[in-house]
């Protein structure tokens, strides 16, 4: 969380977060029950809407001129605060339920398994009577398959309501998740493999980098929970077809919590273990170093001794005196490693 | 949690997860108070309902061929998205309580103890009013008691609703845990008298595996705690005789979570009991370097002094230096020894 | 938890547990206003029931002979499940409040100060309108005194009702849990006062095990506290005089509660104590070895330089070489000493 | 918790605890509108109270003369569970709201800063329409200020009833925790700058003392925000002016907890960042021991070498053999140093 | 939190905390619809009260002079228990909706980045139905730009009612918590790339430092997410339309106190990654220390054998026994660096 300064109204629309695209797009998609158009705009004052039952998309790509929100939120009636919010594109995933529209504030989570990093963008639902405005930081190909099926290819949605393309628009979202935490999954499991190989330094960085990712994931996800369950019951109030489809969404949300904490434990374990191998291969070097001290260090002490010069000095005069040394000298070293090997050091 | 793609409509059903039979096989059993038949169909659409007060139990193993699923759902009016976890074997247990049918998804857990581990089905219940359809992924024993039952063997069943049979399978499923829980007790008792040998690497990997294996079967068995809860109390509102049947299992699986996060700490446990063994014997290990370094490296100095070979050093001619010096070297390690004994070093 | 094996039906009532016992014993106490008789049965046939106010307490000793189980389900409408449950005497404490019978099934729990071990049983008690059964696995000398105020001894029962029995039979369960805590309480006092003396092996050994006496003795009280709390408030709606006993005894157990995690926070504090003194020591023990290598190592070096066989070494003609070479090693290990000292390393 | 036998009926009044004081003395305040008289009673027979609006605050110390408990109960119809919980001075904090009295039952603590150290003592209040109890182990200063207010010194006391005068008792007791917080944090404090001189052995008892100590504490003021949240309650419903006094009581309870949640985070801390000090302090103690043995081991070797007494070593005869080999071990010497410089080992 | 005596009446109004400033200063705003003054006053006395629609703000820099609390309290009937809490700067933050006052006590915090130190001053608020009291220990800015928009600097106020005002208070210090999170934020970042260079002592310190400060700013903004949801709370039954002002402000505590938490997470990673980071510099060191003395101790042993001085040892007189053992001992070192680099030691 950045906020550059302090001091500001709070219904102040500041563009907070870094620049994505040069030039803020607007694509609409008029829907009705025959026909759907696409066309963009240059500027939302373009925009028409008609007074029969048809449904209207509108997507703006880019937030950084704040006009378009403030055109919008005039026309429209959007409470400055709301637009506030979504010009503020750190702000963490809500939900208002207000009189004309109700606002969503998402995050759009990607990563990429090669770098294993997270990136994340705002998606922001402006959700109204029959029309429905989002804002996106810069292209991206997320609501390309929701698009499709408005054009009509693969399966066409049964149902060409603005809500029923939210929901299609954020179930894509929480889909994406799905298929995010899968990857981290196999990222897991890959380091699993590597592990059995031994520990290596660079194991911990991807250990902590894969924490780091799942805080993340789990912040921008967590409070989906409680989004869901109210636009679950916001929509349940109306005997709407919708209700059953909030309510699977809300088991994904709830299984992709679950599968985050399930990640936690794995990595978490992953530590333990990494850490307890590496604390192995070290005793095993600290045996060995012990074990070898331990042996010569006493042996080098006896031949040292008849390398003193003492003139009087009777073994070294004897005749098997150096066999009979070596032999001793062979005698102490083995019986320590037999000792050695008993208590099991190796 | 494994997903191959995203972007597809939520209602697809799409079979997630491993073949693991041939051939989608469906048997029926077709039971009143009188009698009860037993056959299996080629395919769903043979299936023939009696008007009478007949209750079928339709069991069909093998799900990858989602043909079947979509002919059941049109049939008996599923709802696509039931149908959609129905084929997504990954999916965590759930259950949905909807006018026509209540659908609940479970987690088979099979342990094998000598291999310290955890494998997992998924099976689903279509629990309808005169009809219950089960849904595995390959064959297994788990239902051969309940068939017996039904067949007449051992104990009759007292009830041949199907609700009474759905209730005897669930049973089986949280028995086989309690079965299971007993085990993985028998490995822990199992590995409390190995480590008291003392402690090896691989005990280590038990361990691990144990704890693994542990938030494997508490993810599977959480989940069922809320299920059987609200099952009972849909069952209780309908003053049916099954409510101390449900109370009794929901007793069952409380207990098996108990044993489970008693497991879980008892696992821990031998984990730090573990870890402590492991530092306690390097100790005594670097212990001994200690004493065996800081005894002879003092001597060895002493005795390289007399190894110089400087041409006036007046204690090499004396008739004594070496006994002397010996004894001086003999002295200074016995009483370095009797210091350590007196700290406890050993 | 064992569980010997799985696929019975629910209702078996299969005896779980060793067999503690040679015979069942049933023991009865007929109380009534005026006068209470005592005397044991061959079988629980010969049982009469008056049809005046008085009321039975009938003990049961021994439950692997099942067939008195069936007899009493038979005769007084026990639920099967109900008498499974108490012939699984693996089974966690719980209450089942029905129409005619109350169940409890409690854990009486024993612990050897001197094995620093503990033994669990379990009793169960069916309370109905006039009469009590309970089911213990052996003899035990825990309701001894409450036989004792029975037939008079010490103070009178003001109350001879079979709730007001019940009542003091599991109060006397929870003074014993209580009378544990106390001795659990000395255990770790005198482990503190053994701890001063220096770390040792087998401490760690004593400190693992209260810790698991701990978890087991939580284990077994903890669902109590619901179970206490349930019983107040089946008590408290007929204005009953036993409310404010069983509010007591909720508190008891509430403080048996805090006392069981006020140790566990204590035990886990002494680990950390035991675990830090380990290292401390070992700290010590390494930092000698250092100052005694460090301070050897160098010298031997350069009296290993003057023992070289080079033909052309001048400082061995010298005179005063040796005493030289003597003075430098001594001044260097003196200042080696000062300098270690100086950065406290002993 | 000490519990010297089990098996007492749970109204037995048995004195638990040590004898802290000789003899039981009874001092009186006798308060209306008017006036105020103060006395001492050599027995509770003695007692007189009058029929009109004058309030009476009974103080009682010394429990073991468990007689006068029985006295009072009798007369003023004490149920004798309430008395038992009196004499057990062992008890945890609690609240008794019955019809005649209220019973209140809390911990005073007191902490010596020199031998930080906890002692701790019971007292018990019984709070009658008129009359208040209370009951101490021993005499004690807390409530001289209560008393001093009641004779009109400092602030008169505003409210004569026995309310308001158990309110600023138990207000007092609550100000002696905070100012024990106070102290602790001092201490704190001194250890943190002690801290800062370097690790050493006592620290640690020190820290372990204070984690002791807040646990102790915790223990004794955390189910007092339960009473006097239900104090307040109790007295809010009867719109008394007492209720915004206890309000202010609650909000000091609440931030006496938050205090000791705060202060066990630091002492938590405190321990590790004494932990990774001595850890830093012994990693530096080995890495001194490594960099001489690591130099001086080899070149001990080198000059071994040339110690050895082989007829036949070209070396040994030549004339610059010993400056040219004092070279290279300088140089191997020399270029370790570097090596290891650069490698930040020092 | 510090008390320096107790045995005060809780009504004592004390001034607890540093005399931060030297004189009390007295600031009031009176504002209506049309116009606004600006005035200091010496004396709380002067201060006059208009009955029409004006809103007064009176700011009271300087809390050790209690008279002013005293002469407000009485003037305003505030009950002196709040008062107390105004001059007791230690206090928490607080909440209390009296009938007169809605009463708030806040923390301001300010966090130098350079230093990495916390600094705090309590705020209190007294909001009455047209007056707006504010309290602070000493001159500070962070109000500077609310009394900017009274005076219709940057964009006027739209609301001038003192609910209005007190809210942009309060906001603008939950902004100042942003602003400083986003700072600390940033020290993270910091101290990750410094930490890459490897691990340094006093990257330990400010890891703490962190910490310390994580948990005090906790402390000082968790109470504030229950204060403002019951301001909200007050709000909203008014059909006010400060509740979605309140509602944003809600938002933004949360995700204050949700950044708080994933700081501490990330801080307790750092911690980690730091101590594994020094723990595997350490072991490198190990390592190379048991490299070379595993290789050199048996070499040197081997070299001492033939320094000894036995008059009978044949190799000695060898033509190639030095060029022989010259090989073996390079033999041996060369397959022990081969056998090490095998077992991936370097």
């Amino acid at each position: 969380m950045k906020k550059k300064s302090y001091g500001l109204p709070p219904e102040s629309i500041v563009f907070i977060g870094e620049k994505k695209t040069e030039k803020t797009i607007i694509n609409v998609f008029e829907i009705n029950s025959e026909s759907h158009k696409e066309y963009s705009l240059e500027s939302i004052d373009q925009l028409k809407i008609k007074k029969d039952d048809t449904h209207y998309w509108v997507e703006i790509i880019g937030l950084h001129d704040t006009s378009v929100l403030e055109k919008i939120g005039e026309r429209f009636k959007i409470h400055p605060l709301i637009l506030a919010d979504i010009a503020n594109t750190e702000h963490y995933p809500k939900l208002d339920i207000t009189d004309g529209f109700n606002f969503i504030e998402l995050k759009l989570i990607d990563y990429s398994l090669t770098e294993n990093s997270i990136t994340s963008e705002q998606v922001a639902f402006l959700i109204g009577e029959k029309i429905l405005f989002t804002f996106l930081e810069r292209e991206t190909d997320i609501f390309n398959f929701v698009k499709d099926r408005i054009r009509g290819k693969h399966t066409k949605l049964t149902n060409y309501s603005v809500e029923f393309i939210s929901y299609s628009l954020i179930d894509s979202i929480v889909d994406k998740y799905y298929y995010i935490l899968g990857e981290i999954g196999e990222k897991i499991e890959e380091l699993e493999d590597e592990m059995l190989k031994g520990p290596e330094p660079k194991t911990m960085d991807i250990i902590h980098n894969l924490k780091r990712n799942i805080i993340f994931i789990r912040k921008a996800v967590w409070p989906l929970r409680e989004i869901i369950r109210k636009l679950e019951m916001d929509v349940r109030n109306d005997t709407n077809p919708l209700g059953i489809y909030y309510k699977d969404l809300y088991d994904h949300i709830i299984q992709v919590i679950d599968t985050i904490e399930t990640q936690r434990e794995l990595v978490a374990e992953m530590m333990d273990i990494y850490l307890s191998s590496v604390s192995f291969k070290l005793n095993d070097i600290i045996k060995v170093l012990t074990i070898i001290s331990t042996i010569f260090i006493p042996l080098t002490f006896i031949s040292s001794i008849y390398g003193m010069n003492f003139h009087f000095m009777p073994e070294l005069t004897w005749k098997w005196g150096y066999p009979l040394i070596m032999f001793i000298m062979f005698s102490i070293g083995l019986s320590m490693l037999i000792y050695f090997k008993r208590k099991k050091w190796f």
